[in-house]
């Protein structure tokens, strides 16, 4: 029968789909804010320019993107991040107080392959960075709003790998690999967990390592132990050389101590993750238990980005929520379909203007109230708030009205009780 | 020195723009939710064809959206309204139950011209509908809605014009002029109260309506009077024929009383409204005293879009807030520049660490706290404070938290007194 449908790679978000988005975004929002990050918004689109700088997206972009011209022929592109535009905005507005501290959140849109069924071509991000400092207080803080917005929406179990890009850097150079170029090694890296050894060999080699240097690069960042055992090893491994990325991650685990989140930290040398931006610490966040959603928290340092595009020298960091895996994983939770907290029910036409008035009421004190609009019978209104999810409802009629005691029903449970309105606002607000 | 802008008619909302914008949305939702509307959420592109769809906006749309084609060559665009998104999911979803009460907020594009600076290519639009139902207690809630709406956003002197299609049909026929098209007879008459009678005359005769008819259609949307005397007099006027849409408007003052809004109502038979979808009750909101702004919610009755969209018959009603109208506005007022309540400084490294324990505790009490991230001197930290317009600033020192007593300082006045940190709890919590 429909006619037409959302467009290939995109979706809708019915109501009790958006009740839990808007529960992942109010709480994220509140602990950026809680934080002190300042909220941002930007256009949809950007210029192509901008999309394909070097050191962002780069020409080859135009493929994994929604590229197009408006009518008078400029090139354009929807966003496929918030990290350029936010870049855009701090060189266009030097003006801006620093470090700036700014959340974002909105969708993005990438041209991916959609077979599986889990990707999707529009998806939200939820962006808090920090620009214009490069000292590591400024990533043990947004290590501690990953942590604390993680714990705010449910995830108490979370732990965060932390590496460094300049440990890499080292890493490969002693490996004896030389000739390699460093983004493919580190997306080769990245793969271990998901698709083994053998494959991150073979890419490696791809990479342009030779056998020697993949044995040894793959033992060192196999190191295992506690956060400062690993930290000696690498310390030992990269001699009086490679020392800076190192002591960056030896700060951040001392910093993460007046947050209380150092056991949270996992130093892990074998993290990379894959953007060519970053310059030194990065970071994914996990649920311990839930490693099958993957990354839900990722970032890094990316020093040299802002720049790019046109601003002053300005070190950045910051980390981004994966939250469509997020809201995706909250679906096993048992929460609410709908943010109606009660439906008023009015036995008949000649009770309707009261029934209106105490909705009136209701909404005054702040409860989100429906009413029927249709005149439809009480099994016919019980149904409609049965079918919306909504968990409470309250039938006036004209011996309720009379008496001021009103039948609240437990849509849940079905059981029902006389209440006045004092007691029903009392059992709200509860 | 920039180099890149954002695209031509769009623009960036940078931190204290946004304070303004999320209260507006926040505000808003929050009203909407009380009535019991549920969010909704949908992509930012649709298919060409439903965006050309007859009845929405039609072939002749595609000169003023962002129309593209993705690398499968399939026709898309930037939706242009959320009526349209809306109508399609609920013509893909019959299950969903009625009546379906939904708000969206989200931007939306069109590709218009934007010499004067006051017109954007992209802007957000909020919107509460219901579908499902006929009845004019729908219409009296969404204007419930849109008074609620204004109120809470601070505009409290603010009234709607009321009139119905099914009226403006009536008196176009009865006034003699049968050939003339609807549509420019309509989009003539809005441009009254703009461009005068004259334009509007000339306007009426190039919709093909004669001299006579011209007269006499503009005496009687003149009338003048109280609600009642008007629809008296139009009742007469439209005899026995056309008494549908008059009758409404009498169901809708009625409807309004029990919700104490009827003294904000204003039937007004001029009004005509621009858009083509429109079937019965159509109504503007504006601000005494800001008319310069324009109509601030608008909306209407759109009995057959639904099921242009493949859907079944699906009567619908509802109102769109000019939130970018209403933004620009609320600059005038005293609004705070960020969410940041506090910004906590630490007199020198010695106590950075319990700085940021008690930045910790002042967010673990929901409290918005900055804190330095560079190790700066007290002065740097307030002028940072100072410039972000940060309204409070803890400052703590070695004999601060030794005596456990903080100087707070009230960055307006810039009058400082010594408190313990219940006290400021207290003090920000009010």
């Amino acid at each position: 029968m429909a006619k037409f449908q959302p467009p290939r790679g995109t979706r809708d978000f019915l109501p009790e789909e958006m009740v839990r988005r808007q529960f992942v975004f109010d709480t994220l929002r509140k602990v950026f804010e809680k934080f002190g990050y300042s909220p941002l918004q930007t256009p949809a689109f950007e210029s192509w320019e901008l999309l394909s700088a070097k050191g962002s997206g780069g020409e080859a972009i135009k493929e994994e993107i929604y590229y197009f011209r408006d009518k008078s022929d400029r090139e354009l592109g929807l966003r496929f991040d918030l990290t350029a535009p936010m870049s855009r905005v701090l060189a266009n507005n030097p003006e801006l107080p620093k470090p700036f501290k700014r959340y974002q959140m909105g969708p993005v849109w990438r041209y991916e392959e959609v077979k599986s069924g889990r990707r999707y071509r529009e998806f939200w991000q939820c962006d808090v960075d920090v620009a214009g400092t490069g000292s590591m207080e400024a990533e043990a803080e947004v290590l501690a709003i990953a942590i604390a917005g993680l714990e705010a929406l449910g995830f108490k179990n979370v732990y965060i790998k932390v590496n460094n890009r300049k440990v890499l850097e080292g890493l490969v150079e002693i490996s004896g690999a030389k000739g390699g170029e460093f983004l493919p090694v580190c997306r080769a890296l990245d793969k271990i967990e998901k698709f083994g050894i053998k494959k991150v060999e073979e890419e490696l080699a791809e990479a342009g390592l030779n056998r020697k240097a993949i044995k040894k690069l793959l033992k060192i960042t196999d190191i295992k132990g506690s956060n400062k055992a690993v930290l000696t090893t690498l310390k030992k491994e990269l001699k009086g050389v490679y020392q800076d990325g190192v002591e960056e991650m030896e700060r951040i685990l001392e910093l993460t101590k007046t947050y209380g989140i150092e056991k949270k930290i996992v130093i892990d040398p074998c993290l990379a993750r894959g953007l060519d931006y970053y310059t030194g610490p990065i970071f994914e966040a996990r649920i311990k238990g839930r490693e099958d959603l993957g990354t839900v928290v990722g970032g890094g340092r990316y020093d040299k980005l802002i720049q790019l595009y046109g601003g002053p020298i300005t070190p950045a960091t910051g980390l981004s929520f994966g939250v469509e895996r997020i809201a995706e994983a909250m679906k096993e939770r048992d929460m609410p379909k709908t943010a109606i907290k009660v439906f008023v029910i009015s036995v008949n036409k000649s009770v309707r203007k009261e029934t209106l008035k105490i909705a009136t009421k209701l909404r005054e004190e702040g409860i989100n109230t429906g009413v029927d609009l249709m005149a439809r019978s009480i099994s016919k209104q019980l149904d409609f708030a049965n079918k919306a999810g909504i968990p409470w409802v309250l039938i006036i009629g004209e011996r309720e009205l009379k008496e001021k005691k009103f039948t609240l029903r437990d849509m849940e449970s079905g059981k029902e009780r006389k209440v006045s309105l004092q007691q029903t606002l009392r059992i709200f607000c509860k």
